[in-house]
């Protein structure tokens, strides 16, 4: 499909983040990279972009951006950028003949609304328009914001000053190009040359419907105060991967989400944050291992560190549109080395401790009920995504055993955190043998 | 699509088998459930069956078989089952008014030539017949089989005495219902009832069209020879799995088939094999942790003999129709186990000779360098299988890390056989992580 992004206006609002708003970088990435990115993510693939103000810097990054990224970008030139939105949408008219997705630059939004509006059936000459009708959305601010009031799916009103009112406009749509009509005719009958006049000509021909966009994020990054709220938003983000066990949850991932905060500033990639991690816990491993109370409880403590180092990698890698297949692998293998070596460092500090063959039994036992736990952890989760979750429980996994050796270590009680694990991690694959086998 | 099964005729060669021919069993399995279900995992699943003589027992297990895999099979009854084939097939006209596959349950075949037959364009009133042009196929009884000559992609000729041809008929069609009006026609102009003589009607009209089965398997089992040929054929099929490393592909697969032949008239199932198998590991790790050469050397051999019983729960299962994701899961997940295990034992005995520290972590690098083959095993073998194999090399698996084991076992040389298994297995983990990473 086809996407249209305008980003022509000057947005002196965000002037203190850089003179051309587009290329104001969020974590690392320019608005309109990411605005690009989703649209990409969601299944648009010939982009349109109008440049206004500052146009030629716009240009250039485009340039480079569609090498980039191996997509065809044609940047389009509004010089009346000053002037209302709707003209710089009327500027791509002889580009667009079929339905196609209108974006704003300053609009960052999760690329399953868009998804969401390309599987809406278009009328003819019509238009849809994500809508958010969370009335308390902290991300939005009333007094810039477009107000909608829609009824039966329809769009009924639109515009700032709206005093009855049941939703916002996200700048999110899909339109018909008959669109460019209607900003002609809405210009020559009342002068009004914004995009929101066009839309409610639509609407008054019951022509403009609405979508909810049922609680997604989106933000209209506008002023210093929304691009604050669309980090903070970002990230909170970070916080609702399912796969996460509780020690992932409620300690590491707070504080990881804290240090990558800072990591994206720099030009660290995801994949040297999961050797940095590995190294962290092979340190760790090699303190556990030495005799005594103080390298052991040092151990511990880089053990749980280099745990809460390892949720950085994928959150640095989201925040950047770094993702990668290979990258979610390599963490994975890295981790599996990283905990067998964690666990081999306990057992020789234990078995320093108590020279006896039960030591080694049980330190063998944490280490092959560690590893299996995540050699069946793809099957499980998938088995249990496919099910309701009805009081799924905890999922035992990384986070818990790291935890739990940083415990032990703390404590003193090298043995009997061997033990744990060994019991623990065994049960767990058990049941979730007998689990798969009853899912069958 | 809907599937015509011809069961009707006495087969009175292969008496000696079992009364009714369509449910004589091969490894376990009646010929007639083998067609259904072969032809079920190609595609079809509306079956409309042909049934003769002993017509009531045959009908009797059809409908024990439709309930058992969840499908339709419609029986219907041809009294004049002694004649030719072609009456059996023209019972059937009233159910059957678009393009159906026709077989004979006596006809095995491999499924992919029934997907490939199902590709085929098929012409108006026209039909398609899988014909086999390996002319030197040792599955064919030439005094018996019905010859075809073909010229580009039609048949000309059909029949048993054909002289001059340059393919078989391999008894595997797809036909418009315009079959059933050329099987009057031929029987009202020449007194000739069989499907042969209809085909070649069709054929004269140039609607018989032929394709090529590329030399997949296919047999018809009509007497005591081409029973056993084709029980070794679907032995030597196993033969052929892309995972097996060169240990299982020149050891332990002949010998497993040599087992599993044995095991198939038994009811023990694959899982029941699994469990078998993991126990005897477990046995052979214990046999390795004890002092002394005699049960290392015990040890290695019972690890080996368990490594070959491995293979015959997947070649009972696919010889029997019982394999299943879970099973293919539940073994893999016992093998790690096993494996964890016979490398546990081996060191405790390397330790109990040389007790030192250097044995204990070279144990240990070879248990986890042997998760981490298996653990990065998936990614890998996906990523080769989408690459053209140029001069692949060997696959390091299961099969040759038990086979060092049993090698190191039997020459008394434990802590060089885990010195061996952690260099290589390490190794080859971290040539795979490289390989990803150039395969991003």
């Amino acid at each position: 499909m086809k996407c249209l992004i305008i980003a022509a206006g000057k947005g002196h609002r965000l002037r203190s983040k850089g003179d051309s708003k587009p290329l104001v970088p969020l974590f690392g990435i320019p608005l309109i990279e990411r605005v690009v990115r989703c649209a990409y993510e969601a299944g648009a693939d010939d982009f349109f972009v109008v440049t206004g103000y500052q146009g030629e810097s716009v240009r250039s990054f485009l340039g480079i951006l569609a090498d980039r990224l191996d997509i065809r970008i044609t940047s389009i030139v509004n010089e009346d950028w000053e002037k209302e939105n709707g003209l710089s949408v009327l500027k791509a008219r002889n580009f667009l003949s079929e339905p196609f997705l209108l974006l704003m630059a300053d609009h960052l939004f999760d690329p399953s609304i868009v998804r969401n509006l390309f599987e809406q059936p278009l009328a003819k000459d019509g238009m849809v328009l994500g809508v958010d009708t969370n009335m308390t959305n902290p991300l939005i601010d009333l007094k810039d914001v477009t107000r909608v009031r829609t009824e039966d799916g329809k769009i009924r009103n639109i515009g700032k000053n709206l005093e009855d009112y049941n939703g916002f406009d996200t700048g999110l749509f899909v339109c018909d190009p008959a669109i460019f009509d209607a900003l002609e005719r809405c210009a020559e009958a009342t002068g009004d040359t914004s995009l929101s006049g066009a839309v409610q000509e639509l609407a008054d021909n019951g022509l403009a419907n609405a979508i909810d966009i049922n609680g997604q994020f989106w933000v209209d990054v506008d002023d210093p105060n929304a691009f604050q709220r669309a980090e903070n938003a970002l990230l909170c983000n970070m916080r609702g991967k399912v796969s996460d066990g509780p020690v992932a949850r409620f300690l590491n991932r707070p504080l990881s989400i804290w240090v990558s905060r800072r990591l994206v500033n720099y030009s660290i990639t995801p994949n040297q944050i999961s050797l940095v991690s590995f190294l962290f816990s092979m340190l760790a491993a090699g303190l556990l291992a030495l005799g005594g109370y103080f390298s052991l409880f040092m151990g511990g403590v880089l053990a749980q560190f280099a745990s809460v180092i390892d949720g950085c990698d994928g959150e640095v890698a989201r925040l950047k549109f770094q993702a990668s297949e290979y990258g979610k692998w390599l963490d994975a293998v890295l981790d599996r080395y990283a905990d067998a070596f964690l666990l081999f460092g306990l057992t020789w500090h234990a078995y320093g401790d108590r020279t006896e063959g039960l030591v080694l039994f049980v330190g063998f036992m944490a280490i092959i009920g560690s590893f299996l736990l995540s050699y069946t952890a793809d099957k499980y989760d998938y088995l249990m995504s496919r099910q309701i979750r009805q009081g799924k429980g905890l999922r035992m996994g990384r986070d818990i055993r790291v935890f739990i050796i940083f415990l032990g270590a703390v404590l003193h009680i090298p043995f009997w955190t061997l033990l744990v694990i060994a019991v623990m991690m065994n049960l767990e694959t058990i049941r979730r043998i007998i689990v798969c086998r009853n899912n069958e």
